[in-house]
């Protein structure tokens, strides 16, 4: 008989984790993109950056979670999704600036590692990988007994990715008179989630597996449906609106995550301005009508923790938002022009 | 009086998270470096790589967590060691493959945000930064309440370095009769922190804040010494002995990380070769025999789990291997001749 370890007594298994490792490899070669470099298992990943294509280069990062979104994940036991959650959300953070994504790499803290789900989850991150180009460089998995309770994990994750300096959009170009275009959100996308869970599950006593009327599906796949990416799309109207030497047609974009418009689209407002968004201009999803009726939630207060049905806004010269629309549009997604930009200090007002 | 928001209610206060934030600017400046772009608060972290200096770069990046290394931060209530642990753990892992640390993100989860705790955590990361010439570029700190016990929290953080293309420490230039050169730990670092406390806090019984004599300090003291960075010397020394157009004096550097020297020199070894450590050759610190002797652990288990006093190993040429001794004992820092390469299969025998 194999004796048992003292580590392995003490709640982490080393081989455990190797074993549970061995699948990474492949889930890792299918995000492979030109650039990768070196060999899982290695100190650090490896990117060589193109200095032909990229003569000033910028490297843009984030980091982020997908917070309270995880108990939604355990309580009906699907891992597959929020991984690509995260890698969406971190894209999305950076392709605001013009970046295109380069690599990503991923953090699991977990108190005990179930092999089922540590392989549901990475799975989510490659996919999302794969899908927004961008490779999935590495990652940690820490065993932390008594961290976490049983079932239960945490993830983070960052992104980097790469913009030519002249290219960066920073907001600097923004006018008065520069519209917005707002794009439609996959509900709730990853914020919000202690409010939403405490009026939906707690106040309206509202079971994850039973279909809500309203909402057309469970409650469970409401909330579990994935921030969307808008990275592919994003790169691809950069590329056919802005013109290099020209002042650019898209001049800014906000990504609608935790704080809503009112603390996401000042993040690229010149100090003389002010965004206007008009209720009224887009359809708000019933997932929010259903939290602020069932909450008693002040409008006010929805729109600073909700995207209230748009993930993301771009800031635009006036005469570019019909045809930058109709490219939205073409793809599918709805898009809706839901304010302006005018005089102003910097704010952002709902109206 | 202020009506209590929704969110707030639900554990969540936007406004919170924004106070504590305010400290965040003065700390994130005194990590700038050059490359550094922007401002804190925009959607993405921005570095201009200097592609004068940098011709082929490629760029190596890591991830990592403090692990349960952070109960004993809980414990005695000390927050200001732990991201200096996290940035020079991260450090190291880039550095063994000769990269220079560019920028460093971190994220914070915790149940509710404590403002004092937050600011000494953000202080260690800022601190470690500058000591590695690292920008803080960035963070996410989340709110998750019912997630982590009240008073945890879980950190972990990203680096991203760079390193000329042709000057890539892989590991492929080492040969049998390269020497194995070992540089003294810190005591534990942050790996095998569950099987330590297991053994001396429930075990053995021994209090955190009594002093032991063997380790002439408190538990705590030994628990918390912080996780050494050798990165500014490292790329000293590379800088030194490994000059461009011939074969590196230096070839490869471990970090000994979790798995020790069985699992964390083979990362770096040529398929043919086998690399021998010595037993003996340096002096055990008194915190592994501790360990070792009250639970009872094996001998082999040790050399898989911990540092057992040598936190980062460097395969050199044996011409070398004086010089490069005497240039890190002038530093201060101890370091042995602790073994060498042979041929063989890959793996790393401790004998």
């Amino acid at each position: 008989m194999k004796k048992k370890k003292a580590y392995a007594a003490a709640g982490v298994d080393i081989d455990l984790g190797n074993r549970v490792k061995q699948e990474l490899p492949a889930l890792l070669a299918a995000t492979k993109r030109p650039g990768v470099l070196g060999k899982v298992g290695g100190f650090g990943g490896l990117f060589a950056l193109d200095t032909r294509r990229h003569r000033q280069p910028v490297l843009v990062s984030s980091v982020d979670g997908v917070g309270t979104k995880l108990k939604v994940a355990f309580a009906v036991g699907r891992h597959d999704t929020i991984g690509q959650d995260l890698v969406n959300h971190c894209v999305n953070d950076i392709v605001v600036l013009g970046a295109e994504p380069l690599f990503f790499l991923d953090y699991l803290g977990a108190g005990k590692l179930e092999p089922r789900v540590f392989t549901e989850i990475v799975r989510g991150f490659a996919q999302a990988c794969a899908e927004n180009r961008c490779a999935l460089l590495g990652g940690e998995t820490a065993q932390m007994p008594g961290f976490y309770a049983p079932g239960e994990y945490d993830v983070s994750g960052t992104i980097v990715g790469v913009v030519e300096k002249a290219n960066l959009l920073d907001g600097r170009h923004i006018r008065p008179g520069d519209v917005l275009v707002g794009l439609e959100s996959n509900g709730l996308h990853t914020n919000g989630y202690s409010l939403a869970r405490k009026v939906l599950l707690d106040q309206l006593g509202l079971r994850l597996n039973r279909r809500v009327p309203e909402l057309g599906r469970t409650l469970a796949e409401e909330l579990l449906r994935i921030h969307r990416s808008y990275g592919p799309l994003i790169l691809r109207l950069l590329r056919r609106f802005n013109r290099p030497d020209a002042r650019p047609a898209i001049r800014g974009m906000a990504h609608i995550t935790g704080g809503g418009f009112i603390d996401n689209i000042p993040r690229i407002l010149p100090a003389k301005c002010d965004a206007i968004v008009r209720k009224g201009t887009w359809p708000v999803p019933p997932v929010f009508e259903l939290i602020q009726r069932g909450g008693g939630v002040e409008e006010a207060e929805m729109y600073q923790v909700f995207n209230m049905g748009v993930g993301m806004v771009l800031v635009v010269a006036p005469e570019a938002a019909d045809g930058i629309l109709r490219a939205v549009r073409r793809t599918g997604l709805p898009a809706w022009v839901i304010g302006e930009v005018t005089r102003g200090a910097g704010r952002c007002r709902v109206v």
